[in-house]
């Protein structure tokens, strides 16, 4: 007999060695039909197609566990800086093939789709988008993320888990009509609920003073429960996390309802509290102000706080004890970026957490949060600046708005000293806006409170020095940056584009998959006839096949062998398809002016989505011309 | 090189074939660890004590699947006759061990978590009660399918899957504060959502005459979104589908509002008709008559009735084509069980479906009907009994109030044809009352709809007969059964008294457990003196258990030697807690009367909740006497 094992002991048979990965298509086709018989309860008489898509994403997913569960322990263990990108959007799209592609088993897994008689590609189309996000700035946030896992940071994505994402949108009689986005209705297999580490979130309630500082108090909570969506890296075994929260009502919740004794009224009102992350705005650049919307942010940035600093505290692996007391290392070991202001409450909340809840001095926390809060600003338009009601504010966050106040107290008195008397520039860089109703200024609030500020093209970066922000250029220069928007190249060229990728890794290998600037190496190849050849038809393919959508789709017949002119954005003003369609019309004046000169022939399309029932679309704009 | 093979022959790999079952305690370890890493995605460091209870809930549920899908399967091969269970309640409580019980898989299950260091029974209490019921009522519901299961029927029940359950009851300065039942917080692993086989549900609109009928049009829909629930029988690997609705709003829902532009409103809005299976009514034994319990009522049948028409006509294995087109066998293989009568519209809905839809005439139909339904009597309390007010009926189900009318005025006629000129028969049989605002006598509905009425226990019937339905009984007395209540001696014996369940099966074997009338058998033991020993003991432990959860829970000490007097029910008038009450004081008197005469020690407990705010409690009762 063997020596009785203590319970230490035994749990250490509680691990992943010794199961099989899905290395190769008899594994995929194993793991393969064990989701569809114990996941998904079917078998191949009663399985649909979307069963099977549900199957092969499982299948997918599995393979991504072990990484993701190692990447975080790796995390645990070295303790490294952790970058937290935080923002109301993510418009992350599709993830069955860009997991497959980053994971390298999509080989393995188009064969055993094709071994077991279904279409790969026909169950990729069946996958929801995630779409948590409304245009450039959503995505930006979803490559940013596949950039830093590829680059191997510890990164964190922070944000919301809507309900409903960016509406559908359907043209009736040449209109829009909008769709809710529907998009967990079948279930999203890439998530995992983590109500084990759901924390609460305050709203309203009172300040009161204290012998040991102000609290807040007589809050009304609401719950943030997370769900954890993986991030893989390309290549590199690394699976980052992307954590949105979920807005759950407390137990209590209502609970004065239920002692009048409208408890059915009660419980149906649960609903209220749970509204919070129930649907993205659909505002691209523009400020609505509502209520709702100021929640959202709020309770983000809450959550998220809260988790950053829980895991600060206790970094060492599987350790469940508080290690760090100390605050002096944050800013060595977190990095907060804000994508836009719509999580500029981040700054007065970290304030609020070290002052009123950590005990540290104002000084000193407010030294920690500008060294930790980075800001991207994403626009100069006037009408997409957020400015918050100071009354709003101070209902729904009235420590909040206190902290703001003193913030802005302190730093106009550093801008009375650097220009005294200078009252105009006082009043330009206040956070508090007096015109008019009194406001928070919040892109302001974010640039005081972070250390550096960047926009997100050369020119963007320029103007925001030149004029937007240029008071605080002047006081502050070496805070302002450039970080021109980049897309991923995974999904962007080698994901979507699979006929342009095999002739790029035909002549320069793959390496450029992650190291973009190698795609220089192909201007060699500019004047070589083979190469050129390849490219036209890869592009004359890609073409057909769009030329072929629009035939079935639309019923429209257009001529492949045109130029393909397309501005698919939203609908807006300063997106100029006005300017777009008076150069259409420039062009149709050229042509009736001179009819036997040369012209390539040219398909202009339009398409995007709009914010009010209005919209220009193709049908509308062949009839104007 | 082999042949090339056809999508059929390929597709004959996605099979359950070859994959490993949960047989034994190193499978069950096996199993337990995948889950854990792929379902779950924890390694052991961060795991908690529900992740480890999930994965054992996971592994146990696979080794039901292939006995769910296989039953399934063999029912669509042999088509037999189904049964079709209908109630708004199952009082399933939690399934783990019943389904370790009845899968025979407890001892290895027991014995892998031992060799993994985990506790069982402490895992086994982190699983939420599935409290879709009041008491009884509910319960029996869930008692029927464990028989019928365990019978080897082809049976199905059908409710509605309530988001919150059964309050929670907290007692607050002696007094009960109700807590929502947030039973899914964490997810229910037995359960697996079936989109694919969502319904339509109407509601509101107006009746249209046609020139082929009644049609109803311009309803407003709502979907009825499946949750198919395993229900295994007792070692026979037969595994029964419990099957509840949820309620989920259509993608045009409020779509007026969108093009009114307050989008957000419109999406947020989607939790009005969402809100059908929200809640379960807390009413035990209590007609409250609110407009959105006729909703599930209406929504459970409607969504139900659909399901059993598909299955109906699609009765062979894998044929997704209709096979049946006439209805006169419907009765031979479909029966429709109404429990209670909160089921009762099934009656005027499945006229209207043979009717209006299926084209059939009324009295095909009707004679179909009736051979169809049959309804369970639950009380004789005239405040529990159903009585729609027609104008609510009118309004939310138009066309079925029109089919009560009729199906009453041809029931009129049998009875004046029977009992001539006897007008006050007439009013008192009648299914619409008259007195006071005009209301359905859903009995009446279902009694007249139905082939079989029964109440619950001898003389439960026999009130019926006498006086509740004693006009219907006397015009056809051989509808009226009784069939006494009964409980599963799995659960409510094997399960959750294990140390009786050994000293029983050590006398008499183990087939009591499925042939409960073997247990006379024990009457041979009564004077047996170690058999006498051995129960007193076993139930001397129980006792014991019981003490030291009071004074846990309650900080309550009690005498472990006395006789303990426990009534568990809702507090209700009814239920004679007050006799109870009266008891208590009486005996109490005795023994002041006569101090020094033998008594034995006895402990009274009371408990139950109440559906207003008033609760008679131990602790009070105690101060009381």
């Amino acid at each position: 007999m063997s020596a009785p094992q203590s319970d230490i002991e035994k749990r250490k048979q509680i691990s992943v060695r010794g199961i099989a990965q899905v290395e190769n298509v008899t594994n995929v086709k194993k793991t393969f039909n064990r989701h569809l018989h114990y996941t998904l309860v079917k078998d191949r008489n009663v399985s649909t197609p979307r069963d099977y898509y549900f199957a092969l994403a499982h299948t997918v997913k599995d393979h991504l566990t072990s990484r993701w569960i190692r990447t975080q322990q790796y995390y645990y263990e070295r303790d490294p800086k952790r970058v937290y990108y935080l923002s109301l959007e993510y418009y992350m799209g599709r993830s069955l093939q860009n997991t497959m592609i980053n994971l390298g088993i999509q080989g393995a897994c188009d064969e055993a789709m094709y071994q077991l008689g279904l279409d790969i590609e026909e169950l990729e189309e069946l996958e929801e988008d995630a779409g948590l996000g409304n245009g450039g700035l959503g995505r930006l946030a979803a490559c940013f993320l596949d950039s830093m896992a590829t680059l191997g940071l510890a990164a964190y994505g922070y944000g919301i888990r809507y309900e409903y994402g960016i509406f559908a949108q359907k043209i009736v009689n040449g209109e829009q009509q909008e769709e809710p986005d529907d998009w967990l209705r079948f279930g999203n297999p890439w998530e995992k609920a983590r109500p084990e580490y759901m924390l609460p979130v305050n709203f309203y309630g009172r300040v009161e003073d204290t012998p040991t500082g102000k609290k807040w108090v007589d809050t009304q909570v609401v719950f943030a429960l997370p769900y954890d969506n993986p991030i893989p890296g390309y290549g590199n075994n690394v699976v980052n996390t992307l954590r949105l929260w979920s807005a759950k009502s407390p137990v209590e919740f209502n609970l004065k309802f239920f002692n009048d004794g409208d408890y059915i009224q009660a419980v149906i009102d649960r609903n209220i509290a749970e509204n919070i992350s129930r649907v993205l705005y659909p505002n691209d650049n523009f400020f609505e102000g509502k209520e709702l919307r100021l929640k959202q942010e709020y309770f983000m940035v809450a959550a998220t706080l809260q988790d950053i600093i829980r895991r600060y505290k206790s970094s060492r692996f599987g350790s469940r004890e508080v290690v760090r007391t100390g605050f002096d290392s944050f800013p060595d070991k977190v990095a907060i970026q804000l994508n836009d202001t719509h999580p500029s409450m981040a700054v007065p909340e970290l304030m609020r957490i070290l002052v009123d809840v950590e005990g540290l001095d104002w000084d000193k926390a407010w030294e920690l949060t500008k060294r930790t809060c980075a800001y991207t600003n994403h626009t100069v338009l006037p009408e997409a600046l957020e400015r918050w009601p100071c009354s709003m504010l101070e209902n729904i966050l009235p420590r909040h708005m206190q902290i703001i106040y003193h913030i802005n107290y302190l730093f106009m008195q550093d801008v009375s000293k650097r220009y005294p008397g200078d009252m105009d520039k006082m009043r330009r860089m206040s956070l508090i806006e007096e015109s008019g109703e009194k406001r928070v200024n919040m892109a302001h609030l974010c640039i005081v409170g972070s250390h550096a500020v960047n926009g997100v093209a050369a020119i963007h970066s320029q103007i925001l020095k030149d004029s937007v922000f240029r008071d605080f250029y002047e006081m502050d220069p070496e805070k302002f940056q450039n970080k021109t928007n980049g897309i991923t190249p995974r999904r962007w060229l080698l994901l979507c584009n699979p006929a342009l990728s095999d002739i790029i890794c035909e002549k320069i290998g793959e390496s450029w998959v992650v190291h973009l600037e190698e795609l220089q190496q192909l201007k060699q190849f500019a004047e070589d006839a083979g190469f050129q050849r390849a490219v036209q038809k890869a592009k004359q393919e890609n073409k057909m096949r769009l030329a072929e959508l629009l035939t079935k789709e639309y019923n429209v017949e257009i001529n492949p062998s045109s130029i393909f002119d397309i501005q698919v954005k939203r609908i807006h003003e300063y997106k100029r398809q006005l300017l777009n369609c008076l150069h259409i019309i420039t062009m149709y004046n050229r042509i009736k002016k001179n009819p036997n000169a040369h012209f390539v022939p040219r398909t202009v399309m339009i398409g995007g989505k709009v914010r009010i029932n209005r919209i220009i679309f193709p049908a509308k704009l062949r009839e104007f011309l």
